[in-house]
């Protein structure tokens, strides 16, 4: 099936800034695709620190296994991605080819194997063809380095667009750059469409710290998008500074969690991370909207989560939300159906700037009609505060239409 | 939005026994439905025992408190169900609306307001309109006792076929009848989609009884079923056993849990109830396949229930039976999402007679073609084995199609 690039895609890959101490190639295995790259490798200079987070789901793929294992070294030389086959659920034969291709790496670039990082995306259940892929690792390490528009095309699936985010920000008076790229065709699901995101810096940054960050990062960005609620077997983002923007200008790396400048950029990564996040929603398989559910006056964070994800996640809100429907009644369903706190008689729901629901009942100045028109745009945004606490957080996603059915029903026809 | 007769309905509405000791009535109130009875009237001979079970979630209709507060009593003498408005999410005057069409019921019948049950289904947020409903209740308590097909029919919303089901078995030689009737348009909805069953017995059981027969038959029907996973504000079942057929007849009634008697009425609940609830899945919006997830090898019945339950609400694995498409990866993927136990390494899955995986691989002799050609069937089995446990469970769903976000995005527009 040929798809088209989602009505919700950014009209341009955006301009992004030269991370220091890392050089890009990409490659053709011609595996899977034959006319595009579909290898991309990153090799990074001594003393580069990386930080990631994985699936939480219970069968994992053997890049991911491998990738948790030499996390714990905290240092990274390479980063090695095959687009086309997920290397999931093939069992020990799975964990072999993914050792071997990070060997390969390890000799070729004269690095200790711990500091190799792969991941695969793909089909499930197939195995990794070395060959071909060996030697388009290979030639990729020879190209002169290529932009993060062609690294972000080489990992692409069943994505309608290449993603890419980035930010500059003065330490000391000097540029650090933050820059990221992602895939995942919105369906966070295994077959084809494994989100993976990788982050790279030139700040010098002490790997602990850079994990504290990417785990705060995380709850604002991957950890809050939903497509379908499946979850992959592959998911993984990883995230590596080379620290080349500060040793080379002689700043002074971050000292610690402590430290006044990491503010700037922390706030900068989580521009990244959450901007990358929301470029998977937007290319969620036949999305047409962009959704944001915002659950306030919760009694913590993870219960407003909770419930933001019920209501992202209902089909039926999100069938309404396709067909510009403000049918509050799936939303107040969707709500009463978890069970976290909640006051019936205090719960507020807003439809853009619609006042729906007020102290728990259709609110009297709410019209249908200017609802229905506001939601005809192709961003919504649904504020539900709970009426118990103080506590909020937000949850994107996309709507449910024919196409997600075209597109998944066809699939593999 | 002129719903056609799903292509899972049965051929014709069931030929049932007569319950002795109830006359039921039917009404137009044409409060939302010009055309048809909308009001079912169920009225039952004294020492009529009642078993109930209602939504889990925390938004509960009005008509689900008064129902849940009168099962105590144990006893009943009139069920009153209208069909166009569910009277949730509508506050205390709710409230109060539920009690006087209670009220009402009981001066009629000159009985006590605690043997008085009342349903509602319809559009949330809504106060139902009392002169002409009860109007309504007092015609249907005027009319001749209608037949079960007739009730059916009274009782439903966006259901595109009325559903009954029953049996007759013999105790100590004399004719039982068990009868059921449902609605609810497979989508388990807030919106014109709520479950309701209601099955009638003339056997002589004891409430405490009737209520345990009830919950271990609720775990392979109405708690085995999802069409999208999620959940009404009205959802009620209630059961009444007038106990004629044994009385009049000198039989005596079942004595406890252990007479030796119950084993066959218990089968024929059992069968009625899963036949009922096989029926709203069949009534799924937009369904064209019944699908059975069957787990085994799980640790519990329950841990087996919770691995169905994320296969068969995987949008992903819905649309791909949609597409009759073997994507045992999506399968796999919804195993993994959850937090159970399972082997990877024993995980055996079979759809129809196709052995897929064996031993956590692919098997050997997997036919993509064969099975392929199973999934063309409107009806499908999917066995996943765990591999760790003895304990199994089923769950009930149907594919999910393009039909089903064209019915739940053009509802209300």
């Amino acid at each position: 099936m040929n798809l088209k690039k989602s009505p919700l895609a950014p009209e341009n890959f955006p301009r992004l800034p030269l991370v220091k101490g890392m050089l890009m190639g990409t490659a053709k295995s011609q595996v899977k695709y034959k006319k595009r790259d579909d290898i991309l490798t990153v090799v990074f200079e001594k003393n580069t620190s990386v930080a990631g987070s994985f699936t939480q789901a219970q069968i994992i793929a053997a890049p991911v296994l491998f990738c948790k294992k030499n996390l714990k070294s905290g240092k990274a030389k390479a980063l090695v991605v095959n687009a086309g086959i997920a290397n999931s659920f093939t069992g020990r034969k799975g964990e072999e080819n993914t050792k071997k291709l990070a060997s390969f790496t390890s000799k070729f670039l004269n690095c200790r194997l711990k500091d190799v990082y792969t991941c695969s995306t793909g089909v499930i259940g197939e195995q990794i063809p070395l060959r071909p892929t060996i030697k388009a690792i290979k030639s990729s390490f020879q190209e002169k380095s290529v932009s993060f528009e062609s690294a972000a095309k080489a990992i692409m699936t069943t994505d309608t667009f290449p993603k890419g985010s980035g930010k500059t920000i003065k330490i000391d008076g000097k540029d650090i750059s933050i820059v990221g790229i992602a895939k995942g065709s919105g369906m966070i699901s295994p077959n084809m469409a494994t989100m993976l995101a990788f982050i790279f810096t030139d700040a010098a940054i002490d790997q602990k710290i850079f994990q504290t960050l990417i785990n705060l990062g995380l709850r604002n960005s991957f950890n809050a998008i939903t497509v379908d609620g499946d979850t992959s077997t592959n998911d993984t983002v990883l995230a590596f500074a080379t620290g080349k923007a500060m040793e080379n200008e002689k700043i002074k790396p971050f000292s610690g969690i402590g430290d006044a400048r990491l503010r700037k950029f922390r706030e900068a990564l989580e521009y990244v991370m959450n901007d990358l996040a929301l470029q998977i929603v937007r290319d969620g398989e036949g999305a047409q909207k962009l959704v944001e559910i915002k659950v306030s006056g919760a009694v913590s964070s993870a219960s407003a989560k909770k419930v933001a994800r019920s209501v992202a996640n209902s089909p039926l809100v999100k069938t309404a939300i396709a067909g510009s429907d403000p049918n509050w009644g799936r939303i107040i369903m969707a709500i009463g159906k978890t069970k976290e706190n909640f006051s019936e008689n205090k719960i507020k729901i807003k439809i853009g700037k619609n006042l729906v629901i007020h102290n728990g009942a259709l609110a009297k100045r709410y019209s249908e009609r200017r609802t229905k028109k506001y939601m005809r745009n192709n961003s919504i945004l649904i504020e539900i505060d709970l009426g118990v606490g103080d506590s909020q957080s937000s949850i994107w996603t996309c709507d449910l239409t024919e196409k997600y059915i075209k597109i998944n029903a066809d699939y593999r026809s």
